[in-house]
């Protein structure tokens, strides 16, 4: 199996780490791709989020990690990728992930969206809120991996 | 990937059968698993229920279909599986499976439990309400394959 | 528009009014069918609930009340139906209402389910809440029409 | 039963072609509204809908298309009718949904809202995928009736 | 227990009264907290906003109002409030609050969060849906405390 | 605040001290409550839940154990409570709850219902899951309290 798992990644968290680990275990090649989206303004720029991403994969060896803007499933196919990953933490994610599995199921229907539920301590962990509390002066060290916490702390100018 | 897809399967349907079929393209084997719950009265036995699922998966050789009876974990841990595979339809579906899916990362860590939607076509299909609308008089054709359908037929009489 | 509004009605509750009050003005002809359903227990009679819906829906010219068993679909097609009426009341409803329409559709596509929300204020009131609450000693005098409470004290013994 | 079905239908897709076909035959008269909301951009231009709509439905006499601001109560008011139709995909449009129809029973509890569950097939399509996927270069053929297709592409300029 | 009701109160809803009023027999002090949002938009200024809570809670004695920027769990520290009280009108709010609810738990977990059940009677009300028909020309007086009602009717200059 | 946490507890699992324990600190006095069910089949019996629960209590002060039957709102009132305290791991959860709430505060309106979110590491926990596990073989051990857990495993004759 060949995957994809995408997403903003703006920044990486503990609950993306979660799942690209546990992924990492059942596909034979991992492709994290970040979302290039020009309409949405980011915190981090793409390659500020490709390199957290690349930090914090460096020690799985099946793991790779790159951008992308377009369709999400023409990127899987120029990969050859045969499945999507995506992390499901509650039922608002549920409905608008299962209309997207949809969608690229009518574009492709050779490559599977695989869902797998967020680890109960990451569950109601989403970038947003990371970002939300550390503006508002919270401290989000056990949110996310180390080197994007201390990213993020630089970027907010308290470090 | 070695993957089991557990069930009831009281009978196998169309519903079931499009999750196989995807599940059988990205895992390396593919363990079609009836469980075996005496505690709770079944329509098919689970020889007839092993019997529907042969003849509907016997084009697909990566595929394979055995019963079994105590903890899923035990069972895949005894086969050597990675992955869980689960069908969501719905909501409801939804939070009983991530339960499960908790409660089995409790007892193995190692093996993930992988969901994937159902086709939109088959969204809202079960066993339940195949029996339910047979048992009625009504015509259950189009949510069965046509083997189990023929099965289903001789049980209630019709054939 | 001939429709159909299928229920238990064990027994008919202020929520079940509202819906068949409401019906009635869109409907050219209304029948409110009573589900027998031998498999499962109920506290009132067949006749009983028809008794009590006929008594409440006396005053709306356009209502007819009758029991029916085997598929709903085949009692509406009988009754030269084009719409089954259901009430929703929350996600759980929603779901397993909308199996149904589904199932239903399937069976007859040239019948429609159309679904109406409750009134807020029985928006979490079911037959099976006021018996349970009824059984343990509380009042449920607001939540039934007049004449289905005075039958439910007396079926219970407290008149 | 005098019936409207709003929406902003930009533009009109496969899904809600299949509501207003089955809403014709249940309502004596249907006004399918397309919502003017001058705080909200449109991809289509409100004539441009209203011409798609006009289209699509050509061959249904009793259904009829035109443009409304304000209050959609006061429309439906105006129109004398008393049912408005909308369509339910999953639970969050139920939520909304629900809210809306609350609000409207406050302001005329003449004028009744009927739900109607999208056709399994489309059950995850909306307008805003559909333009999601399109501008992002994938096809959307099967998503939309052949007219409003020929305009999308038109309108992106791949025609 | 000395509880915070935080929220935007844009204006306060005859749904948020009547969590205030049940709040304020529980806790043995209350702050209702106007959250100072200087990125989102308000309709009624933050000094309107107090003036109208401070007059509809004046005749509860243990109940305080004032306007609180920053982490609301900072701001419940400085009080000495121990707990922290939230509406939850549906499956939406649900899982939004929740996810709040377990980011204030990781930033203090001596601050407890609880929710109340709105009234049924007022569980599609919001002040969204107040703004949005009173802006299209609906009537709302039945969906705010006469004092908010007036001065949303001079805010929009219809008194 | 006078409240009740009511439950089956059969057993008690961490998810439910966790509750206990954060409630004891919101509370002045904390009445947990065993729901004694005379037709519905439980494994532990009556008494030795209340064991249970008074060992896993015995180092709170201000909670009491004791078991009722009836209606939950009429042992409230002779206890001069004013709130029920009830956890809430997810959506279906949620739905019966408020249905509950709702009914309870038709019964006695100065009574108030507050939930609480379940703790994330909890959040798919339930005395059911347990029972199942552990009588299919698997280990219960980080799901209860330590006595629970050995009070468990000498009813399933395994110490």
């Amino acid at each position: 199996m060949i995957a994809v798992y995408p997403g903003s990644f703006d920044p990486v968290t503990l609950g993306h780490l979660d799942i690209i680990q546990r992924a990492a275990k059942i596909a034979d090649r991992l492709m994290v791709a970040v979302l290039k989206n020009p309409s949405k303004a980011s915190f981090f720029s793409v390659e500020e989020r490709l390199d957290m991403l690349r930090e914090v994969c460096r020690h799985m060896p099946n793991v790779e990690v790159a951008a992308f803007d377009g369709l999400l499933i023409s990127f899987a196919q120029n990969l050859g990728a045969n499945a999507i990953i995506r992390g499901l933490r509650a039922v608002t994610d549920f409905e608008y992930e299962f209309q997207m599995a949809l969608a690229n199921r009518m574009l492709d229907e050779n490559i599977e969206t695989l869902f797998r539920s967020t680890n109960a301590q990451y569950s109601y962990l989403s970038s947003s809120v990371v970002k939300e509390i550390a503006r508002l002066g919270g401290d989000v060290g056990i949110m996310l991996p180390k080197y994007a916490h201390t990213k993020l702390l630089q970027k907010i100018g308290k470090l």
